[in-house]
């Protein structure tokens, strides 16, 4: 038997979801989506949440059929909810919020419909900006995610062999970060970011467009997964990213490296070096009360400067963004774009990746997932970020 | 560039949708799910297919930026659409089909306001049932994946050491079928089943329930995702259930085979030979016009007769289906039930999988991927059916 109970972490994030709630005039949330029910109570399973502006939260759990706990309602299908609520003295919401960016049109309009009369609005926002800024616990969660990250990268040069193929390597470096205690599952937002536990990018291949919103794409092995390795082999005189899945706990970091196979050209290390100097800027400017856009239009600044637009963010293809916030799902608030309306808060965790693309060599760049503080970012993925030669 | 046309094969699957479109009374669908996109151009992209009852279906690509074809057209935003079409001589849909079970509220919302003046239909059922009866060739690629399935699934004796965990056996696993080509990456509808490449019971972990709908359960290594191996050491006297990923080319095969850890009791044994004798018995039944339903129910009269009804499909928490269609999506049509409607079809590609869950020992059973003739059931998943000793 399991038991599902609701910590007092759980209550630190539904104080964050009540105030949204306050804010959008939202009586009672009722949670379904995964990522959701994992931010509340630390455990998936399948059913709802249900949380009214003032009083006790209660989970409806249809599966699995042995979760029990105090604050545990069974149920068969959500159309019983409105009965156990009334039973249990709950008030019938006027204003209902669902999850109407994450869950399916059907969904919604059934989960609608069994709640009776009252009006729905969007909680996917709600959540989504609850989520933004983490509690002690959840940054400790990602710094964690990120040691073991790093534990494996570590093991990086020593699975690569010459002549190997970029598939191949990537397949090693998925062992790694699977014996270090990786999931191996991305949870991410939305249908635009299906992946197979992450991004190996050799050489020219690093400059194929991609239909998925990741930073840098990659063409894949297979028209129905076009991303990331495309089964070239890796040659001398190229570089090769990684940029693969840190969610060891339910939380996840976001770290990139970039190796070399054997001796590359100047432009390509110059390239990294101003990543690096990008994400150095930004870590000393990036404190509470600075907008998001600012971010973003420092690093095209720096880019610019060095005269490296072209080559920024995608060189065939450009990503609008140069980070993004990271926790339990991947693509995470705040965005780091010119369009954000974000201004940075203590707490939130975001995963910066200026990265560039260098055609006939490949992609070069550093990301690291960050912890915004009073004193500026605090990096949740330390590694070595200089380009190692895997000859 | 990357080329996007519409195939001969493309065609024979847009004929099933209008076939299904006449049938539901809507003049045009939009698509969006990646999926539904990969069925009719063989290639996931960014954007939208639309297919009128009449006339020549179009392709809107926002990414990747590169993908062009005569049946292709670029745009920013679905807002678009309605000009494009207009200026190509197509008329308003009176009745629009969008794939309610499958794009999110807001995007349902979204797509059916710029789309303008139109009544909407839930596209998702229409786009499900045409995927049901596979073309040749769609049966040609899902035994493709059987064969190199079954080529990694040879290696699994190979990879066992004593004293191992459930997750380091299930990580060679995954190594060995990527290696062998597997992408990895299973495509599931709905939110109801996450994974990574798929499950390895051991022991009693078999008879953990999990909240998603898979067969069997398993209580993971984490609550974020509660399925699956859970990181105990192999011990003799048990039972290892391997159900892996089998996509290899966009779509995928579905088979699952068990190991023992030296000698096991017979009851195990037995109940193994029972679900081989199930298998065979729905072998030769499932012919076209065979109620799906019936299928279940000589499933579990076999289990019954052989007094194992409380093991069968699960012991503490059950699965009520004993297979389910296979293609783009683990989880396609027809689900095998009690309830089913279904009726068989030649063309339909369904997995079988009757399973026990033995107390004190683990799951047994076989499931199979077949493909529905007139001669009954051809086996798209060749492999050794016995249970074989890993010491």
């Amino acid at each position: 038997m399991a038991i599902l109970n609701l910590t007092e972490e759980s209550h630190l994030h539904i104080e964050k979801v009540r105030a949204r709630m306050r804010e959008e005039g939202i009586d009672a949330v009722l949670i379904a989506d995964n990522a959701n029910l994992y931010y509340i109570c630390f455990a998936v399973f399948r059913g709802y949440i249900y949380i009214p502006a003032e009083g006790r939260p209660l989970c409806f759990v249809i599966r699995p059929i042995d979760l029990l706990g105090d604050d545990v309602v069974s149920l068969r299908k959500p159309e019983q909810i409105p009965a156990l609520l009334a039973e249990r003295g709950y008030s019938q919401p006027a204003v209902l919020g669902l999850e109407m960016d994450d869950l399916s049109y059907s969904d919604v309009v059934r989960l609608h419909k069994a709640m009776g009369d009252c009006s729905v609005r969007n909680a996917s926002p709600v959540l989504r900006s609850a989520r933004m800024i983490k509690t002690a616990e959840e940054v400790r969660l990602i710094h964690a995610d990120g040691m073991r990250q790093a534990a494996a990268y570590k093991k990086i040069p020593h699975v690569y062999k010459e002549e190997m193929t970029d598939v191949e390597f990537q397949i090693e470096i998925e062992r790694q970060l699977r014996l270090e205690g990786c999931l191996g599952y991305y949870r991410t937002s939305g249908r635009l970011m299906e992946i197979n536990m992450g991004s190996v990018l050799n050489g020219d291949n690093a400059d194929c467009p991609t239909p998925y919103d990741f930073a840098v794409g990659g063409g894949g092995v297979d028209m129905s997964l076009p991303v990331g390795a495309d089964g070239r082999t890796m040659k001398p005189g190229t570089t090769v990213m990684v940029d693969m899945c840190g969610n060891f706990n339910g939380y996840q970091s976001d770290m990139t490296r970039v190796w070399s196979i054997g001796d590359i050209p100047e432009r390509a290390l110059r390239a990294h070096r101003i990543s690096m100097d990008i994400l150095r800027e930004l870590e000393k400017m990036a404190v509470p009360g600075v907008p998001v856009s600012s971010l973003y239009e420092k690093a095209m600044e720096i880019a610019a400067k060095a005269g490296l637009t072209d080559y920024f963010m995608g060189h065939r293809q450009k990503a609008l963004f140069v980070g993004h916030g990271v926790g339990i799902q991947l693509n995470e608030w705040p965005v780091v774009t010119a369009r954000s309306k974000d201004v940075l808060a203590a707490g939130m965790v975001i995963a910066l990746e200026p990265k560039f693309v260098i055609p006939g060599v490949g992609a070069v760049g550093v990301e690291n997932t960050y912890h915004v503080t009073d004193n500026g970012l605090e990096c949740l993925t330390p590694f070595p970020e200089e380009i190692a030669n895997l000859l």
